[in-house]
């Protein structure tokens, strides 16, 4: 066994939380499909989620067990503690096959196991946990309760530990070199596919120390007509001058993930854009400050929202959320929004992602800063200032 | 509006085929949420899928209806040519909300139209459909009849435009480039995650007439320990000499994967490593001989199987899948496969991946070939040589 990122230990602790909240609402048997809560209570990493699988947590069990692709329980067996008898692949012979699927054998799997009656609470809305897999589960149980299991592993998930608040700062650190790399490499006439690779290479090399991996997302660069909107993807032409590129990226380490976003702007900006940026970044650090234990994620918003109405700047959309392990298709966690009517009381150790993007019609402003709550506020993920970036 | 793909009449054409395909099957309104499918009908290829969308074909409609995030409505205004009334956002507080979903406004949306009564049809396995998305949909729309498209837009996709077939063969000299990047910078004392930079660089920045985007899936680069594991990550520490690396990865153009799959041995291989390689590159050459129109998937995966076994070699997963566009997590069309019991007949214009990776107990070799089916046999996307690559 090699690569695991984090001790036996805290594994343990985390399945038992996780069991804490099962046996709170009264699930049995959980079945887990998302990666990111999977390489939460395993550390299974492998590029696999595109064919049907699943982590199933019992109450009556000791360890989970792993359900995947036959070729892929070799990477089961290397890289989590799960013991041989949780590690159960499925023939390929399941793999997109028309005439069968692989999650009437995991109801299978669980009948065996002597969970056939029991209360199976599974993640209804999370990635790949399609309406088939559900119903196929369904039909191979008739004799257990279904429960919706909305997102009690990623609420687990939103305080972090301090193993892994160090890989979020090692995200940090990778992001902002990244970022380097991007004022070094963009100028009118460079291609944008050029800058892009370039980022790439940031991202994956890391710093001396430890490298990279790939984020659960592209880099966003929206430059000049798409300027406007917030997740176009680049284009080969070259860079002109006179035009902001909103670019949005994410340094990761062992899936944690570190994003910043920044406005860089290509020549001269109108002083309209400029009072734009201003009132973003005014908005943005008067949010921060706001942070600290006991706040609301609505508290927190309508600091921000205050501070833009005096610049006459409105945002429709939430302004953060919180991060930590991402898969793709997003490095959200999908718990708590920095927005109206969200209540989620912060704590120490939970991370975010301020996400203070703004789109007009055809223009756009992202400043944003990712941080972890602290005792008295917050840590930011970067040190790189928050202002518009003019390489003129 | 800018940075289309394919002509209108290109797309035109495939609304009616799949218009055809409902038709025959008994569908007035299909709800499509794989992104790849979304992709063919319209040319939307925003990074969106993130939060619930899709794309809704009803037979008594000329355009479909984009249903996406607000914000996202800007990117299908510009880069599809659907007019205004089809393109239908969602206000932000619906994003990842524990009060309300975006597919009860679809539901709303369908009805409103005048298909609430009608019969329609999803996906019901497709990435991105959530059992909870499906149970909003019906019971939002208690009236209407639902049935399983399964992979009908997929099965639309598999036979190749020239424009389509065009973009697959930049997306192999795309790979090209890859290849030979890999070749240049791996070397014992190197760093994995330093060569995989280089790669994602080669494989953003293209060639010098069109650059690259990203692939659905990172570079598989299975080195060292993982070389009997087809999908794990790789790490940050240097290579080490006398090892095999099996390296799987794409050049995509437009979104159109050419994939490649090629072993690296770095030092001298065993001679049971080298005749191991030697008879997966027969059985390669073998099935791509035996590939022409009017052939099954599993005719070609026999000659596979047939020619393998004089050498003593065994693989039970499938030899190869459909490819074309992809967006994560996959680039295989989830269609026709190169195995026992597809009976998929070949015709001119399929394209396939033929993944003759062969995995054993802690090894493996993976030499594979994408090529598209011609009048007479098949055409490579790739002109590297189908051989064990030695780095001594």
């Amino acid at each position: 066994m090699s690569d695991v990122k984090f001790s036996k230990e805290e594994f343990a602790k985390r399945l038992a939380e996780v069991k804490a909240a099962m046996s709170k609402r009264g699930f049995d048997v959980l079945v887990i499909t998302e990666p990111s809560n999977i390489y939460y209570l395993t550390g299974y990493d492998s590029w696999s989620f595109y064919t049907p699988q699943a982590l199933v947590v019992a109450l009556d069990s000791d360890m989970p067990i792993w359900f995947g692709r036959m070729m892929d329980g070799a990477s089961a067996r290397r890289i989590t503690y799960l013991p041989e008898d949780s590690i159960q692949p499925y023939p390929d012979s399941y793999v997109q096959a028309v005439d069968r699927h692989p999650f009437q054998l995991l109801a299978q799997l669980i009948e065996k196991r002597g969970w056939g009656t029991k209360t199976i609470a599974v993640e209804s809305d999370a990635y790949y946990y399609t309406a088939r897999s559900h119903a196929l589960l369904v039909e191979g149980l008739p004799n257990a309760r279904f429960k919706d299991a909305e997102l009690l592993v990623n609420w687990v998930r939103i305080v972090k530990s301090p193993q892994e608040i160090r890989y979020l700062e090692e995200a940090g650190q990778i992001v902002e070199r990244m970022l380097a790399r991007a004022l070094e490499t963009i100028a009118p006439g460079v291609r944008e596919c050029d800058v892009i690779g370039a980022l790439y290479q940031a991202q994956m090399s890391g710093t001396p120390e430890f490298g990279g991996v790939y984020s659960t997302s592209p880099m966003f660069f929206c430059a000049d007509e798409r300027a406007g909107e917030p997740h176009a993807i680049w284009s080969d032409r070259p860079l002109r001058s006179g035009v902001p590129i909103n670019l949005e990226m994410a340094g990761v380490r062992h899936r944690y993930h570190g994003p910043i976003s920044r406005t860089i702007f290509l020549g001269k900006p109108p002083q309209a854009y400029r009072d734009l940026a201003a009132g973003v970044v005014e908005g943005l650090n008067a949010a921060l400050d706001a942070v600290k234990p006991g706040k609301t994620g609505e508290q927190i918003e309508d600091v921000w929202r205050k501070t833009i109405a005096k610049h006459g700047i409105e945002k429709e959309s939430r302004i953060g959320y919180s991060i930590g392990i991402g898969f793709p298709p997003t490095w959200g966690e999908r718990t708590a929004s920095l927005r109206p009517g969200d209540r989620t009381v912060l704590q120490p150790n939970m991370a975010f992602h301020m996400m203070t993007g703004v789109w007009a019609k055809d223009t756009g402003v992202t400043i944003t800063q990712a941080f972890y709550v602290t005792d008295t506020g917050h840590k930011p993920l970067t040190s790189v200032p928050r202002e518009l970036i003019v390489k003129d």
